[in-house]
């Protein structure tokens, strides 16, 4: 028997239940995980609170990533075998498989052998957040060396691969933050500059971090009405990826901007990339490169075991972390 | 001496002016053109109200569009040669040419040898309508056989390029236009369904002309909050070109529309396509093949002389045209 994490009505951390299941052995193109490491991510509390892109049937399981040990492999796998180190790559949805457990299976397409320089936790921090950047800044937006890029909600743990990625690239990762509060820690994870939205002249600063060349990118989980401010710090031919919607209200867009400046604004999820062999294959080779290189570090903020698993739910939600939140598997 | 078109002050059409010049010689690079017609659109207007991305210099010359015979070519123009009947693309600005006039000079690349079973007026006609909405439907929106493209303002000379182009590539056409005043005519000029937005319900139309599909393109030279609507109707990775600014509020974006189905906004322009040689050239080949073939055949509203050219801004400020309007040159 194996624990794993269940609910069985929507709701607050509270509903989330481990219980002791038999896991059945792999199906074909399935790996079964001994897991060490569980990444959180908000999806699973939308999901967990009945506000996802699908609905929970009951008993429903979640969770998108994970790093361990391949227990078996099922019929036709022949990438991974009993014995590999792995971690799992979102590209699947919580109706199918979910990664809360010891003993979890997994879609074969999902599953990586990552580099061996990573511990468990960063394996299972790394793929999210890197391949949700990577997506929007790499495959759609091909960011070169010397443009620069707004992050927005900078201090999340995709806005800090975000800023990873782009230096990787020698591009100019500009942060934004709601107050100077995460300010060091910003600029420690790489930032070229930091700019406190609520405290700042946030048009005028980055006019003057980007020396007014403007922004090629932007990079924002937010939205809302403040989109067309940024819009006016951006480069001609720039590409606003919305890859979130903290802020549910309509975004505003002015006209002239987009039309005398040639902007895109595009909305963007990692399953465009991770539902996309081709996508996926690069998005793989270009993260693997990055984390072995060291130039990727996953930012870790904070680990729970798996007993805590609705404490680790409630701290992700109180929006307090620098980083990935983790649970730890015995 | 030659007539030519000119304005010293900004203003109405009463600042338009027909004046005699001596027209120096073709420089290097230069074609000189003997203008049988010219062809109006919407950025001499705005040119000559002050309202147009650069202010003019008095005495100010205007004119993007023109069709008649190669007079004499300046040092290093191989593409024409004196006699050649030639059409003009835009693909400069008011600042440097201007095509109102008997005879006038051109840059080399702009100046295109067009089909020859058109006649000038078409020639004139032709080049802005198909190459603006060529740039956006096929050279970014790669449209595709069976798609559903909105057109909305389709009675424009560009709605109506746009109407011709979806036809030749197999996708299907949705014109949108303020009243049902001209639903006939929008029909038989190749709508596959056509939709008054002041009379009917716009979503609802769309959504049953595109039998739920969803529209994969929005090409719109207006803008507003109806972009809000409009984008409700879109299919999954659909692309919305906002090509014109007639509604000058802010666009009104919903970001759940955008995010969940990975939609795109973006600002386009011709002078996207016409400076860009490889883009330039695909379109050149893209339109004359369409021309030759009698797929796209440009849509004339109504002739003036050079003579009565206040009179033709009047007409096209008073917004009634169907199609292109026309200055024919003696």
């Amino acid at each position: 028997m194996s624990k794993v994490v269940t609910f069985n009505r929507t709701g607050g951390p509270e509903v989330l239940e481990i219980v002791d299941v038999q896991v059945p052995a792999p199906g074909a193109g399935e790996v079964q995980i001994r897991v060490h490491a569980i990444g959180l991510n908000r999806a699973e509390i939308m999901y967990r609170n009945g506000q996802y892109v699908i609905e929970p049937e009951f008993p429903a399981r979640l969770g998108y990533e994970a790093a361990g040990v391949v227990e078996a492999v099922g019929e036709h796998v022949e990438s991974v075998a009993k014995g590999d180190v792995v971690s799992v790559i979102p590209s699947f949805m919580f109706s199918e498989y979910g990664m809360y457990g010891e003993l979890v299976n997994a879609p074969a397409h999902a599953v990586v052998k990552h580099p061996g320089n990573l511990s468990f936790e960063q394996a299972a921090a790394s793929w999210m957040m890197y391949v949700t950047a990577y997506g929007a800044l790499v495959e759609y937006g091909n960011l070169q060396a010397d443009q620069n890029v707004i992050i927005r909600a900078a201090s999340s743990s995709v806005g800090l691969a975000a800023i990873q990625i782009a230096n990787m690239l020698g591009a100019k990762p500009i942060a934004l933050t709601r107050t100077s509060e995460k300010r060091d820690l910003l600029l420690k994870a790489g930032a070229a500059a930091v700019i406190a939205t609520a405290e700042q002249d946030m048009v005028a600063e980055i006019n003057q971090a980007t020396q007014g060349e403007g922004a090629h990118i932007v990079f924002d989980p937010v939205g809302g009405p403040d989109a067309a401010k940024l819009m006016q710090t951006m480069a001609p031919q720039g590409i606003y990826f919305q890859y979130g919607a903290l802020d549910s209200r309509d975004m505003v867009v002015p006209v002239f901007e987009i039309l005398g400046k040639h902007l895109t604004l595009r909305g963007y999820e990692l399953f465009e990339i991770t539902t996309d062999a081709e996508k996926m294959a690069r998005a793989k080779s270009f993260v693997t490169e990055g984390l072995r290189s060291g130039k990727l570090k996953p930012v870790i903020d904070k680990t729970f075991t798996l007993d805590d698993i609705a404490d680790a739910h409630r701290y992700m939600e109180a929006n307090g972390q620098t980083g990935k939140i983790i649970v730890t598997v015995e």
